[in-house]
Protein backbone atom coordinates (compact mmCIF):
# COMPACT_ATOMS: atom_id res chain seq x y z
CA UNK A 1 0.00 0.00 0.00
CA UNK A 2 1.13 3.21 -0.75
CA UNK A 3 0.36 5.89 1.87
CA UNK A 4 1.80 8.51 -0.32
CA UNK A 5 -0.69 7.98 -3.03
CA UNK A 6 -3.64 8.28 -0.23
CA UNK A 7 -5.18 11.47 -0.74
CA UNK A 8 -5.25 14.30 2.37
CA UNK A 9 -9.26 14.68 2.34
CA UNK A 10 -9.06 11.11 2.46
CA UNK A 11 -7.25 10.85 6.34
CA UNK A 12 -9.57 14.27 7.14
CA UNK A 13 -12.60 11.69 6.68
CA UNK A 14 -11.19 9.26 8.75
CA UNK A 15 -10.60 11.36 11.55
CA UNK A 16 -14.11 12.23 11.30
CA UNK A 17 -15.50 8.29 11.41
CA UNK A 18 -13.58 8.16 14.16
CA UNK A 19 -15.43 10.96 16.15
CA UNK A 20 -18.74 9.71 14.71
CA UNK A 21 -18.15 5.95 15.60
CA UNK A 22 -16.73 7.64 19.58
CA UNK A 23 -19.54 8.51 19.52
CA UNK A 24 -22.35 5.63 18.59
CA UNK A 25 -19.86 3.97 20.84
CA UNK A 26 -20.77 6.15 24.25
CA UNK A 27 -23.54 5.68 22.61
CA UNK A 28 -23.49 1.52 23.15
CA UNK A 29 -24.23 0.89 19.96
CA UNK A 30 -22.69 -2.09 18.26
CA UNK A 31 -23.23 -2.52 14.26
CA UNK A 32 -23.80 0.28 12.00
CA UNK A 33 -24.31 0.02 8.39
CA UNK A 34 -22.24 1.89 5.63
CA UNK A 35 -25.33 3.63 4.65
CA UNK A 36 -26.17 4.61 8.18
CA UNK A 37 -22.70 5.81 9.20
CA UNK A 38 -22.26 7.79 5.89
CA UNK A 39 -25.51 9.58 6.59
CA UNK A 40 -24.08 10.46 10.47
CA UNK A 41 -20.66 11.61 8.93
CA UNK A 42 -22.43 13.79 6.60
CA UNK A 43 -20.92 11.59 3.13
CA UNK A 44 -22.27 9.21 0.96
CA UNK A 45 -21.86 5.43 1.76
CA UNK A 46 -19.37 4.45 -1.47
CA UNK A 47 -17.21 7.28 -0.11
CA UNK A 48 -16.70 5.42 2.83
CA UNK A 49 -15.97 2.36 1.23
CA UNK A 50 -13.58 3.55 -0.84
CA UNK A 51 -11.73 5.49 1.62
CA UNK A 52 -11.48 2.80 3.92
CA UNK A 53 -10.51 0.11 0.99
CA UNK A 54 -6.97 2.14 0.89
CA UNK A 55 -6.27 0.11 4.33
CA UNK A 56 -7.69 -2.89 3.64
CA UNK A 57 -10.99 -4.77 3.83
CA UNK A 58 -13.48 -3.88 6.46
CA UNK A 59 -17.44 -4.40 7.83
CA UNK A 60 -19.03 -8.08 6.94
CA UNK A 61 -21.62 -7.53 3.89
CA UNK A 62 -25.05 -7.34 4.49
CA UNK A 63 -24.29 -6.29 7.98
CA UNK A 64 -22.41 -3.59 8.41
CA UNK A 65 -19.27 -2.81 10.47
CA UNK A 66 -18.58 -3.68 14.23
CA UNK A 67 -17.75 -0.13 15.68
CA UNK A 68 -15.33 -0.73 18.10
CA UNK A 69 -13.35 -2.85 16.00
CA UNK A 70 -13.73 -0.34 13.14
CA UNK A 71 -12.57 2.34 15.39
CA UNK A 72 -9.56 0.64 16.84
CA UNK A 73 -8.41 0.07 12.68
CA UNK A 74 -8.42 3.83 12.18
CA UNK A 75 -7.00 4.56 14.92
CA UNK A 76 -4.19 2.44 14.08
CA UNK A 77 -4.20 3.50 10.48
CA UNK A 78 -3.92 7.28 11.68
CA UNK A 79 -1.73 6.24 14.04
CA UNK A 80 -3.72 7.49 17.39
CA UNK A 81 -3.29 4.40 18.90
CA UNK A 82 -0.50 6.09 20.82
CA UNK A 83 -0.45 9.00 22.83
CA UNK A 84 1.17 12.10 21.13
CA UNK A 85 3.09 14.40 23.56
CA UNK A 86 2.71 18.04 22.52
CA UNK A 87 4.50 20.84 23.06
CA UNK A 88 2.50 24.79 23.00
CA UNK A 89 5.00 28.09 22.26
CA UNK A 90 3.12 31.36 23.13
CA UNK A 91 0.90 31.38 26.30
CA UNK A 92 -0.83 34.41 25.36
CA UNK A 93 -4.70 33.94 25.20
CA UNK A 94 -4.70 31.24 22.31
CA UNK A 95 -1.93 28.62 23.88
CA UNK A 96 -4.03 29.46 27.44
CA UNK A 97 -7.55 28.05 25.29
CA UNK A 98 -6.11 25.22 23.59
CA UNK A 99 -4.39 23.70 26.67
CA UNK A 100 -7.78 23.99 28.36
CA UNK A 101 -9.70 22.69 25.24
CA UNK A 102 -11.14 19.37 26.13
CA UNK A 103 -10.69 17.67 22.68
CA UNK A 104 -6.85 17.24 22.50
CA UNK A 105 -6.80 14.74 25.42
CA UNK A 106 -10.37 13.25 24.91
CA UNK A 107 -8.38 12.49 21.32
CA UNK A 108 -4.98 11.23 22.42
CA UNK A 109 -3.01 14.74 22.78
CA UNK A 110 -1.24 15.29 25.95
CA UNK A 111 0.69 18.59 26.74
CA UNK A 112 3.33 18.09 28.02
CA UNK A 113 5.24 21.07 27.65
CA UNK A 114 4.96 24.82 27.30
CA UNK A 115 6.88 27.80 26.82
CA UNK A 116 6.73 31.69 26.79
CA UNK A 117 9.54 34.18 26.51
CA UNK A 118 7.64 36.23 29.26
CA UNK A 119 9.29 36.19 32.60
CA UNK A 120 6.08 37.20 34.34
CA UNK A 121 4.06 33.84 32.95
CA UNK A 122 7.39 31.78 33.47
CA UNK A 123 6.42 29.04 36.35
CA UNK A 124 2.92 29.67 36.32
CA UNK A 125 1.18 26.39 36.79
CA UNK A 126 -0.98 25.29 33.99
CA UNK A 127 -4.82 23.88 34.73
CA UNK A 128 -3.51 20.85 33.40
CA UNK A 129 -0.63 20.76 35.95
CA UNK A 130 2.48 21.44 33.59
CA UNK A 131 4.46 25.00 34.09
CA UNK A 132 5.12 27.64 31.79
CA UNK A 133 8.92 27.05 30.87
CA UNK A 134 11.37 29.94 29.53
CA UNK A 135 11.47 29.45 25.56
CA UNK A 136 15.65 28.99 26.14
CA UNK A 137 14.99 25.66 27.63
CA UNK A 138 12.94 23.96 24.37
CA UNK A 139 15.82 22.03 23.50
CA UNK A 140 16.57 20.47 26.55
CA UNK A 141 13.06 19.89 27.97
CA UNK A 142 11.11 18.68 24.52
CA UNK A 143 13.85 15.96 24.42
CA UNK A 144 13.25 14.92 27.93
CA UNK A 145 9.75 14.78 27.75
CA UNK A 146 9.78 13.29 24.36
CA UNK A 147 7.77 15.80 22.56
CA UNK A 148 6.24 14.60 19.01
CA UNK A 149 4.32 17.66 18.06
CA UNK A 150 5.29 21.64 18.79
CA UNK A 151 1.98 23.55 18.66
CA UNK A 152 2.72 27.54 17.49
CA UNK A 153 0.57 29.91 19.35
CA UNK A 154 2.91 32.99 19.09
CA UNK A 155 2.57 36.16 17.30
CA UNK A 156 2.89 36.17 14.05
CA UNK A 157 6.51 38.23 14.05
CA UNK A 158 7.85 35.04 16.19
CA UNK A 159 6.52 32.08 14.61
CA UNK A 160 9.78 31.46 12.05
CA UNK A 161 12.07 31.82 14.40
CA UNK A 162 10.82 29.75 17.17
CA UNK A 163 10.10 27.33 14.48
CA UNK A 164 13.57 27.14 13.79
CA UNK A 165 14.26 26.12 17.16
CA UNK A 166 11.85 23.51 17.08
CA UNK A 167 13.60 21.91 13.59
CA UNK A 168 16.97 22.01 15.15
CA UNK A 169 15.73 19.51 17.95
CA UNK A 170 14.50 17.80 15.83
CA UNK A 171 10.77 17.57 15.97
CA UNK A 172 9.38 16.42 13.22
CA UNK A 173 5.11 17.72 13.45
CA UNK A 174 4.37 21.32 13.95
CA UNK A 175 0.54 22.34 14.17
CA UNK A 176 0.59 26.11 13.23
CA UNK A 177 -2.11 28.70 14.55
CA UNK A 178 -0.05 31.67 13.91
CA UNK A 179 -1.23 33.68 11.02
CA UNK A 180 2.08 33.18 9.19
CA UNK A 181 3.72 31.16 6.63
CA UNK A 182 6.29 28.78 8.05
CA UNK A 183 9.12 27.82 6.21
CA UNK A 184 10.90 24.29 7.67
CA UNK A 185 13.43 21.70 5.96
CA UNK A 186 12.55 18.67 4.10
CA UNK A 187 11.48 16.13 6.17
CA UNK A 188 9.18 18.10 8.71
CA UNK A 189 5.20 18.38 8.29
CA UNK A 190 3.91 21.58 9.12
CA UNK A 191 0.26 22.27 9.36
CA UNK A 192 -1.45 25.10 8.94
CA UNK A 193 -4.84 25.67 11.26
CA UNK A 194 -6.75 28.77 9.72
CA UNK A 195 -10.12 29.30 11.43
CA UNK A 196 -11.85 31.22 8.32
CA UNK A 197 -11.52 28.71 5.67
CA UNK A 198 -14.85 27.14 7.86
CA UNK A 199 -15.85 30.65 7.95
CA UNK A 200 -15.56 30.32 4.11
CA UNK A 201 -17.76 27.28 4.08
CA UNK A 202 -20.29 28.97 6.19
CA UNK A 203 -20.45 32.13 4.13
CA UNK A 204 -21.05 30.11 1.23
CA UNK A 205 -24.02 28.29 2.82
CA UNK A 206 -25.32 31.20 4.01
CA UNK A 207 -25.16 32.99 -0.11
CA UNK A 208 -26.68 30.12 -0.68
CA UNK A 209 -29.65 29.73 1.01
CA UNK A 210 -33.02 29.39 -1.03
CA UNK A 211 -35.39 31.52 0.29
CA UNK A 212 -37.71 28.46 1.42
CA UNK A 213 -34.47 27.30 3.29
CA UNK A 214 -35.04 29.93 5.73
CA UNK A 215 -35.91 29.58 9.45
CA UNK A 216 -39.70 29.73 10.23
CA UNK A 217 -40.51 27.13 7.28
CA UNK A 218 -41.92 24.24 7.85
CA UNK A 219 -41.29 21.45 5.14
CA UNK A 220 -37.89 22.48 4.16
CA UNK A 221 -35.11 19.98 3.46
CA UNK A 222 -32.69 20.19 6.20
CA UNK A 223 -29.92 22.55 6.07
CA UNK A 224 -28.12 21.65 9.23
CA UNK A 225 -25.08 20.83 8.99
CA UNK A 226 -23.48 17.95 10.99
CA UNK A 227 -21.10 18.72 14.55
CA UNK A 228 -18.36 17.22 12.64
CA UNK A 229 -15.69 18.59 10.79
CA UNK B 1 -26.42 25.07 -11.50
CA UNK B 2 -26.99 23.03 -8.43
CA UNK B 3 -25.61 24.32 -5.39
CA UNK B 4 -26.81 21.83 -2.96
CA UNK B 5 -24.74 19.18 -5.58
CA UNK B 6 -21.12 21.14 -5.14
CA UNK B 7 -19.27 18.83 -2.64
CA UNK B 8 -18.18 20.62 1.01
CA UNK B 9 -14.73 19.48 0.19
CA UNK B 10 -14.86 21.79 -3.19
CA UNK B 11 -15.92 24.87 -1.59
CA UNK B 12 -13.22 24.40 1.18
CA UNK B 13 -10.30 23.88 -1.99
CA UNK B 14 -12.25 27.17 -3.35
CA UNK B 15 -11.28 28.84 0.24
CA UNK B 16 -7.23 27.42 -0.01
CA UNK B 17 -7.99 28.85 -4.03
CA UNK B 18 -8.63 32.09 -2.57
CA UNK B 19 -5.45 31.82 0.04
CA UNK B 20 -2.88 31.66 -2.27
CA UNK B 21 -4.58 33.76 -5.07
CA UNK B 22 -3.85 36.17 -2.66
CA UNK B 23 -0.88 35.61 -1.96
CA UNK B 24 0.38 35.86 -5.45
CA UNK B 25 -1.46 39.07 -6.54
CA UNK B 26 0.53 40.57 -3.45
CA UNK B 27 3.66 39.31 -4.75
CA UNK B 28 2.48 41.05 -8.12
CA UNK B 29 2.24 38.35 -10.38
CA UNK B 30 -0.41 38.81 -12.68
CA UNK B 31 -0.92 35.10 -14.28
CA UNK B 32 -1.00 31.55 -13.13
CA UNK B 33 -0.88 28.24 -15.22
CA UNK B 34 -3.39 25.70 -13.56
CA UNK B 35 -0.44 23.16 -13.26
CA UNK B 36 1.25 26.12 -11.24
CA UNK B 37 -1.36 26.97 -9.26
CA UNK B 38 -2.45 23.26 -8.51
CA UNK B 39 1.29 22.99 -7.11
CA UNK B 40 0.74 25.81 -4.98
CA UNK B 41 -2.45 24.73 -3.12
CA UNK B 42 -1.04 20.50 -2.66
CA UNK B 43 -3.67 19.51 -5.34
CA UNK B 44 -3.32 18.00 -8.66
CA UNK B 45 -4.45 21.08 -11.71
CA UNK B 46 -7.35 18.08 -12.78
CA UNK B 47 -8.87 18.72 -9.67
CA UNK B 48 -8.88 22.60 -10.00
CA UNK B 49 -10.34 22.50 -13.58
CA UNK B 50 -13.30 20.60 -12.12
CA UNK B 51 -13.61 22.85 -8.73
CA UNK B 52 -14.02 25.78 -10.91
CA UNK B 53 -16.29 24.02 -13.85
CA UNK B 54 -19.00 23.62 -11.07
CA UNK B 55 -19.22 27.48 -11.62
CA UNK B 56 -18.11 28.76 -15.11
CA UNK B 57 -15.58 28.68 -17.09
CA UNK B 58 -12.37 30.30 -15.96
CA UNK B 59 -9.26 31.13 -17.66
CA UNK B 60 -7.81 31.12 -20.79
CA UNK B 61 -6.55 27.39 -22.72
CA UNK B 62 -2.62 28.12 -23.33
CA UNK B 63 -2.63 31.06 -20.90
CA UNK B 64 -3.36 30.33 -17.42
CA UNK B 65 -5.60 32.25 -15.42
CA UNK B 66 -5.76 35.98 -14.66
CA UNK B 67 -5.14 36.20 -10.67
CA UNK B 68 -7.05 39.25 -10.09
CA UNK B 69 -9.81 37.73 -12.23
CA UNK B 70 -10.49 34.54 -10.85
CA UNK B 71 -9.79 35.70 -7.43
CA UNK B 72 -12.93 38.25 -7.31
CA UNK B 73 -14.75 35.19 -9.14
CA UNK B 74 -13.86 33.09 -6.70
CA UNK B 75 -14.96 35.77 -3.42
CA UNK B 76 -18.37 36.06 -5.53
CA UNK B 77 -18.87 32.54 -5.49
CA UNK B 78 -18.11 31.93 -1.79
CA UNK B 79 -19.84 35.06 -0.73
CA UNK B 80 -16.90 36.60 -0.14
CA UNK B 81 -17.68 39.86 -2.10
CA UNK B 82 -19.48 41.45 0.91
CA UNK B 83 -17.83 42.00 4.46
CA UNK B 84 -19.58 39.39 7.15
CA UNK B 85 -20.48 40.68 10.66
CA UNK B 86 -19.60 38.10 13.47
CA UNK B 87 -20.91 38.59 17.01
CA UNK B 88 -18.63 36.26 19.59
CA UNK B 89 -20.32 34.49 22.66
CA UNK B 90 -17.60 33.87 25.45
CA UNK B 91 -14.71 36.12 26.29
CA UNK B 92 -12.29 33.83 27.88
CA UNK B 93 -9.18 33.08 26.62
CA UNK B 94 -10.25 31.43 23.23
CA UNK B 95 -12.97 34.72 22.58
CA UNK B 96 -9.93 37.43 23.30
CA UNK B 97 -7.80 35.19 20.87
CA UNK B 98 -10.26 34.84 17.98
CA UNK B 99 -10.86 38.50 18.50
CA UNK B 100 -6.89 39.29 18.32
CA UNK B 101 -6.40 37.11 15.23
CA UNK B 102 -5.70 38.87 11.85
CA UNK B 103 -6.74 36.42 9.99
CA UNK B 104 -10.49 36.97 10.09
CA UNK B 105 -10.25 40.89 9.00
CA UNK B 106 -8.16 39.88 6.38
CA UNK B 107 -10.45 37.75 4.56
CA UNK B 108 -13.76 39.97 5.06
CA UNK B 109 -14.98 39.31 8.87
CA UNK B 110 -15.56 42.00 10.68
CA UNK B 111 -16.79 41.57 14.80
CA UNK B 112 -18.98 44.01 15.28
CA UNK B 113 -20.32 42.49 18.97
CA UNK B 114 -19.10 40.50 22.01
CA UNK B 115 -20.84 38.95 24.90
CA UNK B 116 -20.12 37.73 28.38
CA UNK B 117 -21.97 37.13 31.23
CA UNK B 118 -18.82 37.90 33.72
CA UNK B 119 -20.03 41.45 35.28
CA UNK B 120 -16.07 41.74 34.98
CA UNK B 121 -15.36 41.51 31.49
CA UNK B 122 -19.10 43.29 30.91
CA UNK B 123 -18.09 47.21 29.38
CA UNK B 124 -14.07 46.33 28.41
CA UNK B 125 -12.73 47.61 25.63
CA UNK B 126 -11.31 45.09 23.02
CA UNK B 127 -8.76 45.86 20.89
CA UNK B 128 -10.47 46.21 17.90
CA UNK B 129 -12.60 49.09 19.60
CA UNK B 130 -15.90 46.96 20.60
CA UNK B 131 -17.14 46.49 24.35
CA UNK B 132 -18.29 43.39 25.88
CA UNK B 133 -21.80 43.55 26.26
CA UNK B 134 -24.35 41.34 28.74
CA UNK B 135 -25.18 38.33 27.13
CA UNK B 136 -28.93 39.72 27.88
CA UNK B 137 -28.72 42.21 25.06
CA UNK B 138 -28.22 39.80 22.71
CA UNK B 139 -30.91 40.26 20.35
CA UNK B 140 -31.40 43.77 20.71
CA UNK B 141 -27.17 44.44 19.60
CA UNK B 142 -27.58 41.56 17.26
CA UNK B 143 -30.29 43.29 15.26
CA UNK B 144 -28.92 46.88 15.73
CA UNK B 145 -25.09 45.65 14.15
CA UNK B 146 -26.54 42.89 11.38
CA UNK B 147 -24.78 40.22 12.86
CA UNK B 148 -24.33 37.43 10.16
CA UNK B 149 -22.84 34.81 12.09
CA UNK B 150 -22.07 33.44 15.51
CA UNK B 151 -19.00 32.78 17.15
CA UNK B 152 -19.84 30.47 20.47
CA UNK B 153 -16.43 30.45 22.21
CA UNK B 154 -18.51 29.79 25.58
CA UNK B 155 -17.32 26.50 27.88
CA UNK B 156 -19.35 22.97 26.53
CA UNK B 157 -21.88 23.60 29.60
CA UNK B 158 -23.25 27.16 28.08
CA UNK B 159 -22.85 26.08 24.28
CA UNK B 160 -26.32 25.08 23.88
CA UNK B 161 -28.17 27.60 25.84
CA UNK B 162 -25.79 30.29 23.72
CA UNK B 163 -27.15 28.68 20.71
CA UNK B 164 -30.96 28.70 21.47
CA UNK B 165 -30.99 32.46 21.97
CA UNK B 166 -29.29 32.85 18.96
CA UNK B 167 -31.44 30.82 16.56
CA UNK B 168 -34.15 32.80 18.30
CA UNK B 169 -33.48 35.93 16.80
CA UNK B 170 -32.53 34.57 14.21
CA UNK B 171 -28.96 34.19 12.79
CA UNK B 172 -28.61 31.24 10.78
CA UNK B 173 -24.81 31.19 10.77
CA UNK B 174 -23.43 29.58 13.62
CA UNK B 175 -19.39 28.29 14.16
CA UNK B 176 -18.76 26.55 17.19
CA UNK B 177 -15.65 26.63 18.96
CA UNK B 178 -17.02 24.70 21.96
CA UNK B 179 -16.27 21.07 21.94
CA UNK B 180 -19.83 20.08 22.39
CA UNK B 181 -22.21 19.12 20.17
CA UNK B 182 -25.09 21.61 18.90
CA UNK B 183 -28.62 21.46 18.15
CA UNK B 184 -30.31 24.13 15.99
CA UNK B 185 -33.75 23.86 13.72
CA UNK B 186 -33.88 23.43 10.21
CA UNK B 187 -33.01 26.60 8.24
CA UNK B 188 -29.59 26.84 10.13
CA UNK B 189 -26.33 26.40 9.43
CA UNK B 190 -23.40 25.22 12.40
CA UNK B 191 -19.88 24.57 11.79
CA UNK B 192 -17.81 22.91 13.93
CA UNK B 193 -14.16 23.93 14.62
CA UNK B 194 -12.44 20.75 16.07
CA UNK B 195 -8.18 21.17 16.66
CA UNK B 196 -7.68 17.78 16.40
CA UNK B 197 -8.98 16.74 13.11
CA UNK B 198 -6.12 18.70 11.95
CA UNK B 199 -3.66 16.68 14.76
CA UNK B 200 -5.11 13.95 12.94
CA UNK B 201 -3.87 14.47 9.81
CA UNK B 202 -0.19 15.53 11.15
CA UNK B 203 -0.16 12.21 13.77
CA UNK B 204 -1.41 10.19 10.05
CA UNK B 205 1.82 11.69 8.32
CA UNK B 206 4.08 11.31 11.25
CA UNK B 207 3.36 7.68 11.53
CA UNK B 208 3.82 7.00 8.10
CA UNK B 209 6.96 8.92 7.57
CA UNK B 210 9.50 6.46 5.88
CA UNK B 211 13.06 6.49 7.52
CA UNK B 212 14.66 8.08 4.76
CA UNK B 213 12.16 10.76 5.25
CA UNK B 214 13.42 12.18 8.53
CA UNK B 215 15.39 14.79 8.59
CA UNK B 216 19.39 14.91 8.24
CA UNK B 217 18.35 13.20 5.22
CA UNK B 218 19.59 14.65 1.80
CA UNK B 219 17.62 14.14 -1.27
CA UNK B 220 14.50 12.54 0.04
CA UNK B 221 11.31 13.33 -1.57
CA UNK B 222 9.83 16.68 0.13
CA UNK B 223 7.12 15.91 2.58
CA UNK B 224 6.67 19.60 4.01
CA UNK B 225 3.12 20.22 3.75
CA UNK B 226 2.45 23.63 1.80
CA UNK B 227 0.82 26.36 5.01
CA UNK B 228 -1.89 26.33 3.80
CA UNK B 229 -5.10 24.15 4.69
Amino acid sequence: MKFSRIPAAAITRLSRYTRALEELDSQNIKVISSEKLAEYCDVNSAQIRKDLAYFGEFGVRGVGYFIKELLFEIKRILGLHKEWNLAIIGMGNLGCALIAHSNFAKQGYRFVAAFDVDPDKIGRILPNGISISPLSELKKICLEKEVDIAVIATPAGKAQEVVNMVTEIPIRGILNFSPSQLHVPEGFVVHHIDFTVKLDRLAYRLSHLRPSDRPRGSDNPPWVSKHLL
